[in-house]
This record gives C-alpha cells, structure tokens and sequence, in this order.
C-alpha cells in the first residue's frame, strides 16, 4: 500500500552535529527531492537506481541551502515500503530548519511521531510487536533491554505468537468445518491434538507471562533503595559502580552524573539507584517526613542497601543495629545489602569486630575501590537473568503481557470446554476469542485507536 | 595522501533520535567495516560500488549489534578524500556506543575534533579557509550567517584570495628573476603593470578588513541592550519578536526561551538581546550596583532599547525623561529606540500626549502585536546589510583578519617602496611577506598548531 502523501522530518537526534538526516517517504518523495535537488553530475534522483548516493546542493530558488548527500531508495525495498529520500545536510539547527520548511512549502507534510515506522506496519514491512521492538530499541541503555528490543524487532517473538496462532486458527477452522455438518455428527478436528496444542499453547502463554517480571525489571531497571545518613558516601559509592562504565564510553558520550538518584547498568543490568534521606529517628518534624519518604522508597525498591561510615560504629553502632532492625522488620521478604563503608580507614581488629556484630556484612572502600566487584555481584545476583543468558523470548511490553493473559484466559476455557465435551459452537467462540487476542500482539487485529496509542509514543522521524 | 590509521566517531548529534550516523574514514575504513557487518546480500562491502548503500547487521561475533544501513565511499570520492563508511544505526546510546567500542577494540581509532575534516584539508578537498567555513556553517543559526558560511564553503572568499596571490606570485619571480640578472639592470617585472596589481590587491584587502566589522556582527549577532524596569514588558516584547519565527519553527525543533537574555533572527540577522536592570536612581546599595551593572551592557550593545509602561507614564513621565537624557548623554553616538508599551491600555489624547513629550517614540503593544513589524524594521536599518545583499564576500573569521591586516601592511610596503624605487630584492622581501599572509589564509601556508587550533573548534564527527 502506498499511502498518497509524503512525508518529512529530522531523523537524527535535535541540536548541532556534524551531520544531520532529513527522511523523505511517500509515492512522492522522490520527486520532490528533485525539485529541490541539484545534483553535481546532473541527473535526476528519479533516474537513478536504489540504494545510491548522490552529492549536491538543496536549493530554494537560486539560494543554495546547503550542499547535502542524497540517498535514495525506492519502493517496496526501503524502511517504510514506499520511496524514501534520505538527505545528509550539514548539522546545523538553521540548516535543518531551513531544509524541512523548503519541503513542508513544497507539498511535503510533517510526519507525526512514529509515522514512518507506522508505514512500515502498515505496508507489511515490520508487525506491529516489530514495530513497537523499534521504539524499545532507541531508548534502550544497556545490554539487557538492547538484546531483548532486538530479538523482538527481529521477529522473535512475533514468530512465536505467529505460529502457535496459526496452529490454533487450524483446528478453529477444523471445528467451524464440523458445525456444516452438524447433523452428521463428525468430528474433523482431533480432540487428542486438540487437547496437546492447547496444553502447548497453555505452556508457552504461561511463560512468556512469567517473564514479564523480569522483562519489566530490565526494561525499566531493578530499583535500588540506597538508605544512609549524608556523607556516608552515597555519591562516591555510585560512582565507585559507575566507573568501570565510565571509564569505556566517557570519550563517545561524555557521560556525567548530577544526582545521587541514577540509572548503572552493571553487568549489562540497568540498577535504578534512589536516594533516600536514611531513617535516622529525631524530633525534628521535617526529618520525620523525610524518614517517612525513606519507607515509602524502600517500599517502590527491589533490592534495599543500607550503607553506613564504619568508622563511626564504635560511637554509633547500636544506633545502626536499631536503623537495620527496624527495615528487617517492616520488609522482612526485601533483600537487604548491609555496606560498611570507609574500611580502608580501619585496623583489622576493628574490621573483625565489625564483622562479628553485623552478619552478612558487604565491607567496602568507595573510595579505594575495595568490594565494589562483590558488591556488583551480590547485587546481580538478585536478578533472575537465568532466561536471559537462554536466549528465551521475555515480554518486556505491557500491551503484549495484557493481550497474553486475555489470550491464556480464553485459552484456559478452551481447556475445560474440552474436558467437558462442550459443543464445539460453543468451543469455536473461545477459539476465536484466543485467536483475537493473539491477533493483537502481532497487529492482525488492530484499530486506529491502538496504532495512535503505541506510534504517540515513538520519536518524530521514526 | 591517504593516512595509515582509520578513525571511527559518532557524526550525529549525541542523544536519543530515530537514526544515528557512526563513520569510519581511513586507509582500512572498509575492511574495519566488513570485519563486523554482515551484509544481507552476503557480499563483501570491498566488492560494493562506490557510493552504494547495504543492509546488514552489525556483529560482535555471533551477537547481533543492530540492524544497519551501511554506506560506502571510496577514495577519492569522499567528504575525507580516503575511503569512508558510514553507517546508519538505529539512535539509542547504547547502541551507537556499543559500535564505536566495536571498532575501537578492532582497529579503529577515536577521531579527533575536527579530524575528518582535516584530513579532507591534508587531502586537498578542500583549502583552510573552507574547512573553516564547515565548522561555521554548523553553528551558523540565522540566513545572515549561514549565507556567509555558505559561500565562504563554497570557496568564494578563497578563490578570490588565490586568484590575487597567483598573480603577485607571478610578479614576484619576475622580479626574483631580474636580480639574477642583477648586472644587466633589467626589468621583467613592468613597474607600471605592478603598480596597478598593487593598488587593486591593497583596494581588495581593504574592502574585506572593512566587511569584518558586519562579518562579525553577523558571524556573533547584534547585541541589543534592553533598559526597563521590571514589568514593562521586556519578556513580551521579546515573544512578539520571535513570535512569527517561533509559529514556523515550533514543530521541527520544539524552540523555548527560559530567559530574556536571547538571541533571536530578526529578517535573518541574528540579534542578541540582553536584559538589564533598568537605571532607576534609589538608596539601595544592591541596586545602585545594579545601575552600574546596566551601563555596562548599554557599552557592550551596538544599539540600545528604552522600554517604559506607557500606562506608567502620567505619574512616572519626568522620571522617564531623566533616565533617557542620562543615556543620551553619557552614549551620544550609540542608537537609541525609545518604545512606550502597552499602549493598548491608551486612549487617543493620551497617546498624542506622550508622543508631543517624546520625540522619535515607537508606540507598541507587545501583548497585542501593535508595533512589533515597525520595531524590527528599525532594528535591521541599524544593520548595514548593503555588502549582504551585492552578494559581496564577507569577512567573519578573526584568524583572516588578522591575516588581512598583516597581508595589507606588507601591501603597503611593496607599495611605497615602488614609489620610491627600492631595489628589487628589497621589493622581493615585503611581497613575499605578503604571499605569506595570503598564503595563511588559505593554509598552503601551515604549521601543526595553527591546524591544531583551528580543528580543535571542531565537533568530534565532522
């Protein structure tokens, strides 16, 4: 399908770079790069073959805009199934401005957020699991979520939904068949298969839904509650986790980090850190709101760390046993990491006087770089990345995790229908309903309503 | 010359968006290339024409970075004159990280700022002068300034600068000629004919010195000082100015202004406008700091804006007056708008009145719009555009300038010295002096810290 206008829009990230792309798509696109391309060896874009490039200038009138590369692909082998023009201008906000402008005055329309990938959908380039594996992909940040936005978008897990679908959409096909010939009373679909396929699909539903909690937790990060009295070293310690990272990507990216409250991702995992203002018990009405806030955090947290200055335990020690008592008891199931920071400070009498006081103790120097590694492990070890490391298919959206539990819930009456000998009238409405459920992940069953739900929240020039 | 080692940088703005450029330019640019992509057509990018693009997959070994569109450029049909890849990758961080880190640990080195760039210069795909004109294009953010980049890109400003150096070359071995024939006393080089050469390259180099003043105000914009108490209207009065540009831009780049101090494009000059503390006379000590603070912007300002409340001025009028004779007096030479706003709020008497009290007033609404055309008008006719609009070139580069200055001191040297008929080897000496400088300009004349400083003003990518 080639849908009548063309669109335009930046499509690399807003600001000043060295290069900047402006995307053209529609039945049009190439023509009207050509109106306003002059290229150095004189020939049209529309003579030319796909996939090419092609020096010249963006001209309005007689003014030069700027000298650009043109790539042109044509149709149905381009990223949206229609001709696309691709235009590498010099990054400068003022020329990107000035280019798209040039093709909005000149029959170009501005393309909505996510409406070249939603023309990829729509012209059968990309399901809609695919499509919405693309906008995961841009804001993913670490390996995790990276590998599982690309297994999706390169049909992963639509393949799998594809074909137990297409299993199923068999034997409704099967029983819709004996309904003709209801008086005869046949039976077309074996009710054994039947009732494997079912008890396969049943499997399958229940652990992909299973592996929305941990998709969940890697798409968005495991949430680290950091509870500590200020100038325990909360900060030097996160960056003490950051460093190793910091140390790779600080030429590409010029990473910095302002707030104690971050995302790290530590052995391909993103760790959500969240200050907390710690639980230290005062008169002070301001401070009890903010220990009030500390439980709330502790509560939104997966994983609590408590850190603490280990060389103030001599003074403070039972003022900390209290502190740890007091978050065992309320979040007994939590797992909790007890940090003694500052260790480098101490003599071993002390370290082992400590240790004897406090089980399971995490000792570490942020500063000198002392546990950091086993503190990384300790905290990876609270992830279930056992499906990752398998390579199995994990759920990551909640679209597809809602359509999963309507599909298995259809699928479970399905179940019982057979067990019970329900008609198979009866049993075909179940199937259908499973079938529709299924069709919604991949993008079978769609509405406009839907599309403009998940293409809103994709960039503008995707 | 093709340098031995292939440089890899990110070419795009850093930061999320729906694709991002990663380039690679070097010797091995292509054989880096193929070593992690597999292309789906399963040939090898070395067996690809030049300017062709590829779809792959990018690989660190068996683990799939992204899928990529991969273009390829080969030597010397290149933006670097080497052999460059470019690959388009989706836009998340991690991604375009994780690829540049690819190639780091495969051969590839970081680029510098600039570098691509510079070797397009060592190339000779382009002189100095144009390289330069690359990075002010990129920064260039109004017509005015991206006018001049423009050309100067396009070698307009060079080709003028060579052709002059070409002939006072010739001139030059002339008259290095004759003094090996020193004890004949001829004279190959005709003093007539030089003399013309002379003064027509001292009245070009004139009329660029000249163009520097507007080329930097161009290249900088106008700085506009803004005198008014607080609630006259100072921010409004700066939206109705970027009004109409903002309605264009508003849905390409998601343009916000924060603050007053700003620069905005007024019929494609770049305006700066900078907010002051007015210079109301009171006891307070913060605010008499305040005054001197104003004055001292007013100094800095090319021209300067007196904005009041007109609803004000009944009962603050003499006030009104006092401050504007203390401008006037203490900046004679500087222009001065002087604008009575929110004259929406005015009745017909009233504002006849003001206007018999005030002479040369602006009358404005900024609310309602009332006056802002008429404001910008005046604002460009402090702006001698003249040499703008003949398409004249434009001088905007301090390094040229200075060059420029250098170039007409020797200039003037040759000049006197025909005048009063120095011997041709003193001659020889002051126009190669002059060549020097022509010759800096351009960059036949270099050295490593001159490149150095020049790219170093570069992005990492370009």
């Amino acid at each position: 399908m080639i849908l009548q206008d063309t669109i335009v829009a930046l499509a690399t990230p807003s600001g000043a770079g060295a290069i900047a792309i402006i995307r053209l798509s529609g039945a049009d696109a190439i023509h009207f790069a050509d109106n306003q391309f002059r290229s150095v060896s004189g020939k049209l874009l529309a003579k030319q073959k796909t996939h090419t490039i092609h020096l010249g200038h963006i001209m309005d009138g007689n003014k030069t805009i700027d000298e650009v590369l043109v790539s042109v692909f044509k149709n149905p082998n381009s990223y949206t199934g229609e001709d696309v023009v691709e235009i590498s201008c010099h990054g400068s906000k003022y020329i990107q401005q000035e280019i798209i402008q040039l093709f909005l005055r000149n029959g170009c329309r501005m393309a909505t957020a996510g409406e070249f990938t939603l023309r990829a959908f729509l012209n059968g380039k990309l399901d809609l699991s695919q499509a919405e594996a693309v906008a995961d992909l841009i804001t993913s940040d670490n390996e995790a979520s990276h590998q599982i936005a690309m297994q999706q978008m390169r049909g992963g897990f639509s393949s799998e939904i594809a074909k137990l679908r297409e299993e199923l959409l068999n034997f409704a096909s099967l029983i819709e068949l004996e309904l003709d010939f209801a008086e005869e009373d046949v039976e077309f679909a074996d009710r054994t298969k039947f009732k494997d396929l079912v008890e396969r699909i049943s499997f399958v539903l229940k652990r992909l839904i299973d592996s929305f909690a941990i998709g969940n937790v890697i798409k968005n990060g495991i949430p680290v509650a950091i509870v500590g009295e200020p100038n325990v070293g909360k900060s030097t310690l996160l960056n003490a986790l950051l460093n190793e990272e910091r140390a790779i990507v600080s030429e590409i990216a010029g990473t910095t980090r302002d707030t104690v409250e971050d995302e790290i991702s530590i052995g391909g995992m993103g760790f959500r850190f969240i200050d907390t203002a710690g639980i230290r018990e005062t008169q002070d009405v301001v401070e009890s709101i903010g220990i009030k806030k500390t439980f709330e955090k502790i509560e939104q947290a997966q994983v609590v760390i408590y850190l603490f200055d280990s060389t103030q335990f001599k003074t403070l020690g039972s003022q900390f046993k209290i502190e740890l008592e007091k978050i065992k008891n309320k979040y007994p199931q939590k797992p909790l990491i007890i940090i003694a920071n500052k260790i480098d400070k101490l003599n071993e009498i002390d370290i082992s006087n400590l240790k004897s006081q406090i089980s399971n103790l995490e000792l570490l120097s942020a500063k000198e770089g002392i546990g950091v590694d086993e503190l990384k492990n300790k905290l990876l070890s609270f992830v279930n990345t056992g499906s990752l490391r398998n390579n199995d298919t994990i759920i990551t959206n909640s679209r597809h995790y809602d359509s999963l539990l309507k599909a298995l819930d259809e699928i479970e009456k399905v179940k019982h229908g057979l067990e019970s000998g329900l008609s198979g009238d009866l049993l075909a409405i179940d199937i259908r309903q499973a079938l529709y459920h299924f069709g919604e992940i991949t993008g079978e069953i769609t509405n406009d309503d839907l599309l403009g739900n998940i293409f809103a929240n994709f960039c503008i020039g995707k």
